[in-house]
């Protein structure tokens, strides 16, 4: 039983959005993951987004671009946290997707995430499971650690062989 | 029977949208006008949007602001022309709300008029109506007439007075 | 007899116009298209936009990038509705052409869409002429009907293939 | 025992903050709320951030304005959901905050929600709880329902006395 | 006979307009002021722009806010400098004026200044005339002076009496 | 001796600044140009600047990008006009050098063109100084019928071949 | 003998830059303030700027609202650090003063500080100065201390009285 | 022993901050330089720049993008002077850093640089240096010279070959 819904309104927000797919996978949670337009589709969107509950979904991650409703439509129905995914585009760089993500009334929040932030969605997610579940909240701990050694080898790498040679590298 | 449907998020927007309703009554178009929240109230949304055109409307006024999704999610669920009026509210200037309307993905357009437009979105209300009915195209001329009439006039009174009387009559 | 008119103030904008044109066709609109400058020839313009009604066009489509005044003097001369779509250029993104366009005074509204957003304006402009046309509002309706199929076939899709191989083929 | 944590780093913040306060004691969560500046006591900070999961705060709401910092570090020190409020002040109508607070770069998400939304922090806030706490999700579902009811009664007294009235009443 | 054509879409534009007029009589230079819309009564404009150098006007200052078309309009149609004015509004501090008058394309310059700038459209009004009137290059030479002279006595008016009583006075 | 002095910061300016110069020599106007860095060599731009008059020089084209001090700094040293060009950079596309520009304080205006506007800068050069050379006047009037005629053309291409013979040859 | 010098471009900018006086008063640190414009007044600012090193002067703040200019030209012509503070006018929040001071181009750096942060760059001056006054680096800790303790005074009286008393009493 | 210390918060990083640690190089100025992020390793960060004085360490350069929180916290527990450089990235062109780097509270400056400006942060960190250092101050003078000498090299090639020729070569 999926505990994280992932969706999104086309298929090219894929590229990002599997970023959070395979980030859940990495933390062993279970989703589902769809392609579903709230404006191509509103009746599916409006079951799908009903449905959620009943499947056990506890968190949605919904990512969109440009006129980004998707998110906050889901907030509307759906009675646990919605993560937002703005996503950027040809024009605008996603400011368009920000706004229209994060900029909710007052009663409907969603929990917006950087623009492009598909594996941030992911592990915000994990966090919001994580207040219930010790043993995720261990795996964040874990991942947390994991984030700290990488950067501590990278430092350590650029005292030994300086930045002429660690650019030369990249 | 209501031509316009003009639809608002909040009770907060109708200072600006009552121009809408004026401006329609002025041109002696029916309307029906009402606050619904997309977010607040899904449901009664969905079923207000699906039933418009069986109501006689062909074309809705939608206006929102901040992650504004109301004029978006009328345009997909009505066949028909939406025009949407992006509001200001206390930040960012409505530069969030025109963002959140005028940006929709290809396939689902919302004619979009100027940060708190109002008294536009009536007139393109009437000049959409009026490609069918010669007596509206006819009074729409008129007002455009009228416009340019209180232009002149403004103009003639300047070159009388001169900038300081008019300035000091303001 | 065309009841579309498109316009556009360079051959520049030609590929994102041509959209319009394609997407019209395919409903089966009668459409002209013709490349007029409202700097670069103001009289060629003003006799065009004045002669619009005259050839039985209903809606005038009309881009324009940087500081876009196409969109907007159509309007002061056509009395029916006047679709802008703002293009994006080397600077800016569009949002100078958004802006040109979008923030048109009292009295003379332009019905704005998203930036490049030239399939949209010609649905838009379907919808409009909608209003008074039975069987292109079926038509509509089914183009609707369409992409709500497309979205749910690349699910459908996603599902059984998932990411990872969906992504492998795009 | 505190379950949710406000911090915000000035009282200049207090009067957005104290609504997320507001809106707990609504839903009968338990809460700390204090002010911390992690610019200005960074050891402070530091000390109250690594100690609130062991006071049992399962959620911590920060609210910052400028180079809002708070809610990001907070994100690096407590494993579970941070929640960030940007705060609007004198200039850039809290679009710096916005960025500062978004943004957040790979590994360290922060829930964020609409410029001054601290109420919809805390109903972000009371999701994520609600997660695991039955009761709590059916107060949630509650509140929806009045919201809805709300914005019905706003609409049913709009069609009653008409906008002239409504708007005298304002 | 006027050598300087002051025009402006609206009255509302007039506060900042006569800055313009004010800073013109102020060098002793004939202008006219007049309001005309291009987009209310673009035929009045049209004959306006191309009477204006048949009457001797040799610089036209054009004022407008929101979707500012009028300054590129009179390039469009006049043949000598058009300077613009981007006036600020209730909304954006007149960004989308400043984008509408500046980012006009190849070939149909205007001259742009500051948002609000009435005043300094006149002082390069006068600069442009001053390119083939000695007498007025003098003029223009005097008003630097002054400039110079009314800052050098601020400073010494904070020397002597320090910032404290300084702020008081003002 | 040249009429128009062309200035740059730098050498990475001369790409776009050059399209200035073309244009000038197409007009048969004299002009110079240079490299001087208001920041570099402030007491070369300095004797530059004061020596302009002198040289006969009229108007002044300063290119600049990023915090682009050079137009301003001009006209504050010269008494007449002096046209600035936004040069966009690596980031922001030309929006920090734009405002640099445009926003010049009561008093000292520079006439601002379009972002990597270098053709457009000396086309007003060209219309300054036309007020007082009726040849040039009837030189701008030319190039404003070919520019009339080049659009012309395209359009009966268009109408000609359909877009997509046009789109396929471009 | 100073060894800070405050500049600005206008009295109008005093209400902010005292308070840089202020705060450098505060740490017993002496100073010259006053109004210089480089654009007025360009000769005078040279002579100024030039001259700062000899009268022992070691940080130069600079603050300039729109097109602000000074702070870069002082960057030009002093050798020693050039601490710059952009102001908030009428529009635009300050953004326009921002891009104009921060974005310097290669090899000309101004320290920048937030939007009408006057009191920064007095306590950035400080920092400056205290890399090589042990005395100044220790007042400066003690300024840190005092921060600290403000803030957790108020986080006392907030912990006592509650956030309604609080609030009131504000 | 260091004089400065160069910290960014990832690898990514490295190619602009280098060019701070290249620029210091050719000062003759010591410096270490390092990868620490505030938010992945919280500790080692506070360690850091608790220890930075203790080392001889008396400026801090600090780069980072995006909700950029290195170089506040940075100024947060240093006593000397700390700047920011704000990074561009993939998406906002480093407006997100900017604004997170520089609106810094009232307290605790950071000393912001233009967009990937690492150069210009090693330049500012020379003049901080070369207050209280005779001999740096006149490296300074010398490279301010040496900027001069190329510029006016460029304008020498430019006058002698043109700008075909140059633009050609480049």
């Amino acid at each position: 039983m999926p505990k994280v819904g992932i969706v999104m309104g086309s298929d090219s927000d894929l590229k990002v959005m599997s970023k959070a797919a395979k980030q859940l996978e990495s933390f062993g949670i279970d989703y589902e993951m769809t392609i579903i337009s709230a404006h191509r589709e509103p009746d599916v969107f409006f079951e799908w987004a009903r449905a959620a509950e009943g499947k056990g979904i506890k968190v949605i991650i919904a990512g969109a671009g440009m006129a980004a409703h998707l998110p906050g439509m889901c907030a509307a129905l759906f009675p646990m946290p919605v993560i937002g995914v703005p996503l950027s585009g040809k024009n605008l760089d996603g400011m368009d997707a920000l706004y229209s993500i994060v900029q909710m009334p007052p009663g409907i929040p969603v929990a917006t995430v950087a623009i492009d932030g598909g594996m941030n969605a992911a592990i915000l997610a994990a966090k919001i499971l994580a207040v219930s579940e010790p043993e995720l909240l261990e795996k964040l701990k874990g991942y947390t650690a994991e984030m700290k050694a990488a950067v501590q080898s990278k430092a350590a790498k650029l005292d030994e062989i300086g930045y002429e040679a660690y650019l030369a590298q990249a």
